[in-house]
């Protein structure tokens, strides 16, 4: 039983199952989806709960984010980085905040202030490890508008801080860096057939978000520019090079970064390579 | 001239035929497309009508439900299957249906009894098989709610039986099963110059049909694995084996059904197989 | 400082952009978007004033229609075509158009008579230039519906004429042809740095629209037909071919028009070709 | 029970009951919906079936078009008009119609000819009227744009013959006018409960349809103008006339067409009358 | 300060107040809207806060669930009921509910059991009344899908019941009934000022809720018939009698529940009422 | 002939006629609407272009912001007033702004300077009466973002101001307020039947705007109190007031604003009103 990520992650999630192999298809219900393999079944359920039934046994393996299992307290296998989201396939930090002008400039003025945040287990942790004392209120969404009318400071999920600054907070601590990861239950992870399943999927959640940013690229070029071509190539996996039926030329065909392309295809054109073309990938597995 | 499906299958048509090749461009008022093909010319009819005007002759061919053509009597050459529609690619069946708690168990039992349904010519043809007489009333739409209070009976179209089973129903027989056919004109078929164009029409839209569920594969493999990985590659296409500069290594490169591809790339794993890449594709031609 | 149109040409050059590998992400207000490549700034700015702001200086380039550059007057250096919209990817004409049933047959018929145009600069010199004075003034939009009863003629964008023709008018005379240009400003072409990022960011433009409607085709065949295979095959890339391990075959690869793949595959498969796919391309520079 | 049309007429139903007093509340399958009524059962059906199964007893009673009435040969009591649809609120005509060119004039001119038509029955006792033979098919939708490609005249409905004008289409003939029916069970409208409760859902329809293009309207006059006044004013409903503190004046009320007021209030004016009000109704009952 | 409640009330309130006379625009952040009444200040945050930030006093008052004011244990004066919501305008209830298959038939079978709910702390409250001890656990929603997979039992919200039947569950017991309430901070509603504009705003939100479901009546009879028809007449609002020029009739005006009138007219058509008309009312105070 | 405003007036048009007592129903290609008036025709054109229209006589009259009939030096008659637009019922300002950091202060500051503006007419006019030379050029749209990279100063306009505000600009002068206005053609206005219809219109349209944010109120009253809350009243009609059964009691009926009610509930409370009740109205003509 697959614990799967519903909210925001939810589509992400299963359009990242869709390009690895497996297709989810949600029912009415939306709780309980078909998936096209008999040996896997699902459950969309929060993300914050996800966790807590690994842990329980429910789950033998799940879809969240680090955060949860932390605030969680969960004791569960963390099996691989996935990271992936709606917007950005970055890791996201949840940060102790207050506003611009604030007399709060490091922990220990904490002292006595109210705190709004999702997060009261991992907040109340981290005072008591700066010894320090506050009211901590569990919040229901919205947090950082809370300051400085409602509360003095919050602690609040951020990635690049753009929506903390529109809102004219100042960071004060990190409490915790999180991005998603595939856990596994620690009595299911012990079991071969399962966590041969676990291992399997994944490998080929992996290969699609890896190549997720990737492109095929080939070109024709002379021998004996061959090797200056190559030096340029920051390719991800072996080059292939065939030689043409005119013996001065060869094909190369090489795997790198979509990002890199724009950059490198006019220094090959300088190089002296032709019929140059991208192709998109599916899956990438060194 | 070509008959194309209206309504549900209206928009999978369009896109079969994009990925075929040929660009089906909607006016406002829908009936009368623009195709970028000037040997080619096509109208939107609704999925029942189009036997029977391949029939009568003013189509030469067209997309229908092979249902629609026992339905209509037409006589007209079936081309070949193209087993496609918005959910799910599969076959769907015509069955003759109950309540669960219904008394009728057998065909026989619906001697004097009322049951509607979208295909009455079939029905009455299937009853008067099996010498029962009933009042067969046509349905035109939401049959599988009229039973048990409207009438004893229903003849409706499933794909899974899911429908059905949520509504209560049970199969007593199978009418006809049925997927999306192109037929054609008896005549247009004997005109040389338009079975050509037929063909080739249908060879394309099997091309793209068959590769919409499969991959491209590409890895590098030591060549004293190479056997071995041949061996369990499902190859659809002949594999392409290139020696790569490192003499003990070669290129392997084959098409195969995507929904393989998540069992056997960790195999491949497991026989030292690197540099592991999926590709999509567009057509598929043996 | 790249200038960006902004309405109908809005999104499909924000495709153009991420299938030439930069990523532009519109905020909230649109009018300044992020782009990934700390080299390249934007703005979004309506199509028609983007010319006039490159030849201030403000845009170092900037895409835009050709009939803007004229009908401003812009002074800057037109870079390469880059022909893509919304629908067509084909260029337009300004046309001076009357009502079907209208007296006025050519250009000298419109002395004394109103006109209404959103190029009030281009039409006073294209009736200067035939010695006709007549009334022009600006439209701002629609201006197909104005005639005959709010003026006596107009000068409007037409592609195909089916909108005029529909609007039941009759073409008289053309002014422009016209497409989406890249035109930069004339001292930052001039700058080495600068000019080289153009033509970098144009070479990848033209080569993801070079890509658009080209795919790549990949087929076994006997040794004994290569010659007649190669012959039909329209490459718009050096063919590849390799050795099969079966030394009678031989595996092709070409990339050509996708258009043409429809007609190519039935006459390959009568030349004895085997194991034919398609794929998708990202770019294509030759 | 009540046969609520299903379809076009759904929305329109659900806010005539709801003006009328009663809340149908649609569930997710829309077959049954609750209805905030103990004395009241409703389904929805599609609109053709309804008076089928009203004349099976299946329903006390149902709403729609009279041309089912006379398709299905349902032997049922006509109740009241009630026109209301989701644009016009005006009665519909089937008609016969050939293409502007059609050499077919009258209705002889059919013989031998091919007709398609939803109402296949109608159309068949229609030529056997007039002594034609033809051949009719069931046509499932689109009709108008079936000559003169596919048939050679069709019978379809048309309200304002728009639509037909636009496909260039001449009327030959008019089989029969229809509207939106309330239609009672035979056996139903002799049981006199059930009769009093559908002549009470009657009453209230009507008063619902009967305010919507109605308002009421209140103005002070003085006394010596008031004769002029209640002779312009075309009430629906006797005037209400009370004295005001100041005995030369009067303050009138009426309720009267919407459609009217737009003239009436300048004559109003002119006559002398002050402090003008409109405003809304829900029910109108004489 | 108002506290509105964010999410499914949001904009229910918003039509509520627009109904009682005050303008809520939402800015693009949606927490801080502007009002028209230089009086008035809100913020919107979520319902199950707005008891916890009165209460501290950052709101004078605010609308929220009753619940919400148990759960939190918040110190508030209870100023009104204001029964309205998305759906219904009826009251819900916090339950207890399990399988029905469950062997749990009374509360002390919870003992030891695992229980969802996101009120828990009303459900340790509850458990501990009865002397029983359980798992209680936060659920962060679709609480009604966990039973009995991953829990016993759950606590949820509950209006008709209708989805715990769906979802096969069986009501154990009730702990608390629910519905909108405005509460205010007791140092404000000491003040005398802060006082008055509570009470202002309740009763207009109330004159609003109050006339949601109330119509005007007006109708002339003869003096003969009235005390017949004033008898039937379920007025909220004392009846105005009003003599009509032609001494035997009079005009009748009454305000009565729009449920009503459809079972009345028919009565008043009896009792020889004419001219019945029925209006819209924005408020009612009695 | 009617001008009607394309565009963000197009729908708030519509529906102000409607409440008048005119349906403008638009066709599919929404230049052409029909009008339920046989003496009413009219073409929906840009705001921009209606009074050069009007001027020209192609219209009789039309609806058009105050300005372009300043900026189009338009000789038209202005017939009334008809404040209403999508948002907020006011008057707006053409206002000539600049970055709040600019160094210009005033008018003649802008000697030299570069100007964007849709009003270059007015623009250049303003200029020359404060003896200042710059450059004005005309702005497609998005003027606002326009200053400092651009151009150095704005002519643009503003409801309240916030918009430029958000764009961190600063007002130098106003040159305009505006606000919609019926005008009429010169000799339209003089032909009396043309002049009645228009005059007709004008007085309807204004019956529904004034009505939009009125309402009827209603309440009984103690005669000996009856002068007081009279006093409090303002009332926009003549109070109607009439006795009840029990002579000590009174009907009061009056039409107000609707924002005061908020205010006079309360008071009118206090003075012993019972019964009060709150109607809508459509139109109010004093």
């Amino acid at each position: 039983m697959f614990g799967l990520p519903k909210g925001s992650l939810e589509e992400p999630t299963i359009r990242l199952f869709q390009k690895a192999g497996w297709n989810i298809r949600k029912s009415s219900r939306s709780y309980k989806p078909s998936i096209d393999d008999s040996e896997l079944d699902g459950r969309f359920v929060r993300s914050q709960e996800i966790s807590r039934y690994v842990d329980h046994g429910f789950f033998d393996c799940g879809l969240c984010g680090y955060d949860w299992v932390v605030e969680n307290e969960s004791d569960v296998v963390e099996v691989c980085d996935l990271v992936y989201s709606r917007a950005s396939n970055r890791p996201s930090y949840w940060v102790l905040a207050v506003p611009e002008a604030s007399p709060i400039k490091e922990i220990k003025d904490l002292q006595g202030k109210r705190i709004a945040t999702e997060v009261v287990g991992m907040t109340r942790k981290f005072l008591a490890k700066h010894g320090v004392e506050a009211e901590i209120e569990f919040s229901w969404g919205a947090t950082e508008v809370k300051v400085p009318d409602m509360v003095d400071a919050i602690v609040d999920l951020t990635e690049t801080g753009n929506s903390l600054r529109a809102n004219k907070l100042r960071i004060v601590d990190t409490l915790l860096k999180t991005n998603t990861k595939l856990i596994a239950n620690k009595k299911s992870w012990e079991d071969p057939k399962k966590r041969a399943k676990i291992e399997n999927i994944a490998m080929m959640l992996q290969a699609a978000l890896n190549a997720a940013d990737k492109v095929g690229l080939k070109l024709n070029a002379k021998q004996e520019n061959l090797d200056e071509i190559l030096k340029i190539l920051p390719a991800l996996r072996n080059p292939t090079v065939n030689a043409l039926s005119d013996k001065d030329w060869a094909a190369v065909e090489v795997v790198l970064q979509e990002k890199l392309v724009r950059d490198i295809i006019p220094k090959l054109k300088e190089l002296g390579a032709v019929d140059i073309i991208e192709y998109p990938l599916n899956k990438v597995v060194r």
